[in-house]
């Protein structure tokens, strides 16, 4: 069999001190923090798109990725080479999941039977090599944005063929996600937007929308396929704007359209950026409206207007994001997918390995440091503390719903010289810091 | 009784070719469009707390405004004044709302009796005014994030007794607008939301700010408040992250915790472009999910990153944004509210004339452009043209919720070459700008 | 010949009461504005990347656009179909210029000696073309950023091969543009920066890049190429962050490196935007700098942050725009050149003639605003009164530079109590509607 | 004499595991980075208008902050007693220098005469305090911008006065700064600019800001002043554009005046972020030009757009920043000026400590782990190998200025087949990481 990136062997871990840069640092996988293994915990997935697809093109370039199957020229043979050296990749790098969309796996071809017979060719490959790994698919999608059939839309477009033919594309994808024993599948609709609202029925469009999520689910159910449901938001990009703006947003519509029983979030960290939130803003919505389902691990740049879908290597955001993920008691059956890319100037393959290295490096560590923050319970008493009111006395009553505006105002007519405690943000950051530079 | 705007008469329509500064060149509140008065169609309201109370102090600098009650200086003197001045001004520039906050029209004292009492004086006189005048209030509301004791949030406060002491003032702030005839009561929480996630609990505070909103629905039924209530999103500023942030956010909220019946929106224009939307988007978004209340008329500065609440004088936004309202049959009771304030190097008393005339003519063509165009029919002809497929065959089928997955993908085997036609926005921002320069 | 748009007749004028959408509504060729033909005014340019090359790829997307020459395979012949279709093109347009890189109007090959073969074969017929048409070149350009060799730049890549592999195209682009009797030669370095500053020395990258200015002016004297040498600024994208960055950066290199009198400025309104700046203020900085060379005409979206390189057809911007250029005593030799795409889904061939004719249209009547505004004199006479203070007493004192912060200061201690007049932005703003809503 | 923090000692040095929240755990002033103490690399200063003046007030609510001189009324009387509060807070902080704006230290009275006297009485104090403590005075400056006679700008106002006016207080603030031996002397122009370009004379504008710098250093020539001089770039607010956008406008607009040699850069994170640069960007771009001055150390929220000044607690910014210090040799005579402010929220006194003590202890441990990456060589030597090809041959003709495009052109034709070494972005954050955790 061919060896596809013969200058690395498995990446393992040599702790802290190491400069070797083909090993880990900080990601040991059966490191054992607060009762699970790193493993567990982390749930490590790759991004079949950018690690075997992506070639580093960008608006206003060419691809400049080299890679070992670049003297291949029939699509298949390059698709099944994709799908030896993704095995390899992932074993090499001890990752045990992993995602697609189907046109990442399989080329397309000239009719809709043909691409899903290509896809059944690659996808029993995947079973091979699944089985002989170990290595696990976290989630499956169907692309429904690249191809120029897309242009508008694919659920909420204006041509009701492309609805069907989206609606088809989702049914094969997930069908061939149960095959292969899928744990998720994703939906998330890059074109499902407005370019201009001057040409856009947004009524009509919602409404496709969650016609298209519902028939979906009712498929799922059909052929018995009990993966979870997630839906990624982004506000806009390739959009203008896009109509999973946001966590929020997702879940005011799951809520307007009945759907919030069937589907969780996925939340990718530069798309929340987009939307002008912090990864972990989105996180605790999620969480505390219990829909957190996945992630999608990577970095934005905040004075970037655009996706860059960077290596996640921010140890701050790895760890507030690990803190969220730890209090939501894991993501299973979700994990953590690297949806990033190496930069177009890291064109060797051997960057892909620096950049996952990278990566799995900062969550791991990322986890080390929430974990000793929750073990500690030092940010969680001060929050207790700081909203203690609401356990007695009048804040009891308002919890329980006991009081109205009417007992309220008699209470505070007697009470209205109100004395505040401090928020204390500053002393809280010296205190994440200790966090990050002690653990 | 005095004159405080003595260099200026009242405001009259002359006609687009006037020169005059102190005279409309676009709003004549009789002029009929599409079957209503201007004066109907627009309800145009002035916003008290800039028009009076604003002094051009901004975070670099110390107010600027030369008003004519700067010689006073006793607080309800100077509260009495600005009554008095208030009407004159509506009326000398044809303005038939205003809108208030509580702490806008007298002064707080130092205990909620002595602001309540103080409040009661001020409303007394605005009654005799409204009597005289006709003037009419389009909303009141109570300001609970100016004041250091909502520091940290009025109902999502950790302090109980913010929310107590803030349950009052809603009370009395109902109770004032409902004494006044108040059209609607708004609700802006500007501090509702957090500075840092490291002492926020989350959960907590979105059950209180629900909690809050639903004892006030609860008041109003049982005084017989019938005005319309609504929220106004913001996403930011001052707090680093408020949970009203846009109008899809504020919908979903509302459907979580039961209220979506309760409330409608009130949408102003910078707030929609720092949560990432135009103005139309949001009156868009509120209209087809029938929650389109009110509007805050003004416009922010796209490469500015703050609130910068200027006069709306872009027709091209006046235009769209009437578009939306238009087809949303009107906004009554709601109306359109000057919540926008003069530069502060406008700081002279007659600039304030400048300003609303300069935001009433672009609101005035906007409408007569806007109905231009739903009276030809060109854009919502393209529109139904473009949804077209919809309307029979495989579209009909979808739309009436007559097909799954399974049959969906049947239909899309056979017809799996898809042509699309083009969106046209470059054809149709042209088609705009005819309607624009030639209404 | 062939006929590659048959579908469209010669664009005409026909004033602006007019429907059809092949036909002006502004702009007329022969209208004489100012003492001036809106042709000699305008003097626009078609961009060739855009449209004979672009097809509609986003970051999400593969092309969508249908194009005449779809059915061809060798390049070469694409090559020349296009290069027929852009005259046809801007013949029926009535569009005088065009621009172009090198890579626009020919196939790279496999060396150097290819590409500058296929080029000269290109550029004959070009010629030819010219001759017939009476269409002139306003600039060239070579293209030193889409191929991956320029990943880490071109005058500022680390690898000096790239460096004089740039040279070379910069001479052959410049030796072609004298051949053809471009009137400008444009660098645009969508490359010139970095991505990360911890691979980068930017102190040597910047010293190349004004090498490469310095060596590209040496050789254009050498070679007897008079044409305007213009830099065009963008402050990120595709790069993380581009020397480039806007006017004012650009002004101070060239001081820095002693360029200044051998390079004029490009601006384009989009990445004026991008850079945090209106389109009309980089005009203005460029204007009062005495550097405004040539505009590249297009618009953004405000709302996001990349370049999306719209059809300009906002009549502010146009008519701001146009100011700032008659003031500039025009832009001649440069040119309005529109680097403006049509969306990606509006995909058909016709969609390039409407586009066109919105961005063409806009400046026509954005320029008949301009004039109005200059005509008048009311505007500049409003300026000229706000800053009198400057022609006579202490401000004269101070532009003739007389005085010092000692007489300064001694003037200051006995008029210390001082009063401003108004800014007026919200009247100013409302006579700019005048203007707009008017002409 | 009274003492205004009596629950605070002075705050000392406990190392890493500490848990004390008012004792440092990495600022040691005594310990030995690369041959100099903590204390001469750090040279931190207070900044007077923050710790001393600022309240919390922001654009949506009054002051919130509770301060021991919160019982006197007198003007002169608080103004003394901030004195005596600065230098004790200073003391117990070990904070060796301060800031101040002429206006923070005294209050203006009713005409310039009376303002300068108050001046004098407090510097007298100063000067005391300072020979008693040993701190020191990093810079003086003048504030003017926030009274509204600054409405349209200070050197750049149209009014004549108010340019002599300003001319006045500069003369004054730097015969202060000299009296009390200041190092430095700052110009932060946040009214130079302008609102609208409607009303303004640009060229003038910045003909006069230039003619007030040039004024202001022939003043201290006069009075032998030797301090260093300093601009401090903002792009924006308060004003909606400001002439001193960032660093490379600021070198240009010097360039262009002639004044190059006479001032150097203060650069400001959260303002370099504001321009669209990281803080390492304008850090760089001042040291490769021979321009950095000195600091304002705070950090902004790129998720929000105005100016947060919040205490710089972000180690990978704190690290990159001393980075670019230690390469630039250090930064005296300039500093490291606290320009931050507690968030409104941390009303109380003890959180000036907290957030000093979490900026000073981020700078020092951002210094430690510079001096590491500066010591290993590691990161230098990446990028020396990265640009070696500029070290001999074609790469070492062009640096030495030898060859033209012609030469190049031969070069490039011979060598066309160019093969790029990666950037290797990812493994280089991966070992930034690894500086950052084991230091």
């Amino acid at each position: 069999m061919a060896v596809y990136f013969p200058e690395v062997d498995k990446v393992k871990f040599e702790g802290r001190t190491s400069t070797n840069p083909l090993a880990f640092r900080y990601y040991d996988p059966e490191q054992v923090v607060g009762g699970k293994t790193m493993e567990e915990h982390l749930r490590f997935s790759m991004a079949y798109w950018h690690t075997l697809v992506g070639d580093g093109t960008d608006m206003f370039g060419t691809g400049s990725a080299v890679r070992p199957w670049d003297n291949l020229s029939d699509p298949m043979d390059i698709a099944k080479a994709k799908a030896y050296a993704a095995f390899e990749f992932m074993e090499k790098m001890q990752i045990p999941y992993f995602c697609f969309h189907d046109v990442d796996i399989a080329p397309e071809g000239d009719s809709l039977k043909e691409f899903f017979n290509n896809l059944d060719e690659i996808v029993a490959i995947f079973k091979e090599l699944m089985a002989q790994t170990g290595i696990k698919l976290l989630w499956g999608t169907s692309n429904l944005f690249s191809h120029p059939r897309f242009m508008h839309g694919a659920s909420t477009s204006p041509n009701a063929d492309v609805f069907a033919y989206s609606a088809a594309r989702v049914k094969k994808a997930m069908e061939l996600t149960k095959e292969l024993g899928g744990e998720n599948y994703v939906f998330w609709g890059g074109r499902e937007g407005y370019e201009t609202l001057l040409n856009t029925n947004m009524g009509l469009e919602l409404d496709n929308l969650a016609r298209f999520l519902r028939m979906s689910k009712e498929y799922a159910k059909e052929i018995d396929f009990n993966g979870q449901f997630l839906i990624e938001p982004k506000p806009k990009e390739p959009t203008k704007h896009q109509y999973d703006f946001d966590v929020a947003t997702v879940l005011g519509f799951l809520n307007s359209y009945g759907l919030e029983k069937d589907f969780k979030i996925n939340i990718e960290a530069n798309h929340a950026t987009l939307a002008g939130h912090t990864f972990q803003h989105e996180l605790r919505l999620a969480r505390v409206n219990g829909i957190l389902g996945s992630v999608d691990a990577n970095q934005g740049d905040e004075l970037l207007g655009w996706d860059t879908d960077q290596f996640p290597t921010n140890i701050y955001t790895t760890a507030l994001a690990m803190y969220e993920i730890l209090l939501n008691g894991g993501l299973t059956p979700g994990g953590l997918n690297f949806d990033a890319k190496v930069r177009r100037g890291s064109h060797e393959a051997i960057d892909l390995f620096y950049a996952h290295i990278a990566g799995m490096d900062a969550f791991a560590q990322g986890l080390v440091i929430a974990q000793r923050m929750i073990d500690s319970g030092e940010l969680e008493k001060f929050v207790d503390e700081r909203y203690k009111s609401y356990t007695t006395g009048i804040g009891q009553k308002i919890v329980n719903n006991e009081v109205g505006l009417k007992e309220l105002s008699e209470y505070a007519m007697e009470n209205d010289q109100i004395t505040n405690s401090s928020g204390r943000q500053e002393y809280l950051e010296a205190v994440l810091n200790r966090y990050l530079l002690e653990s």
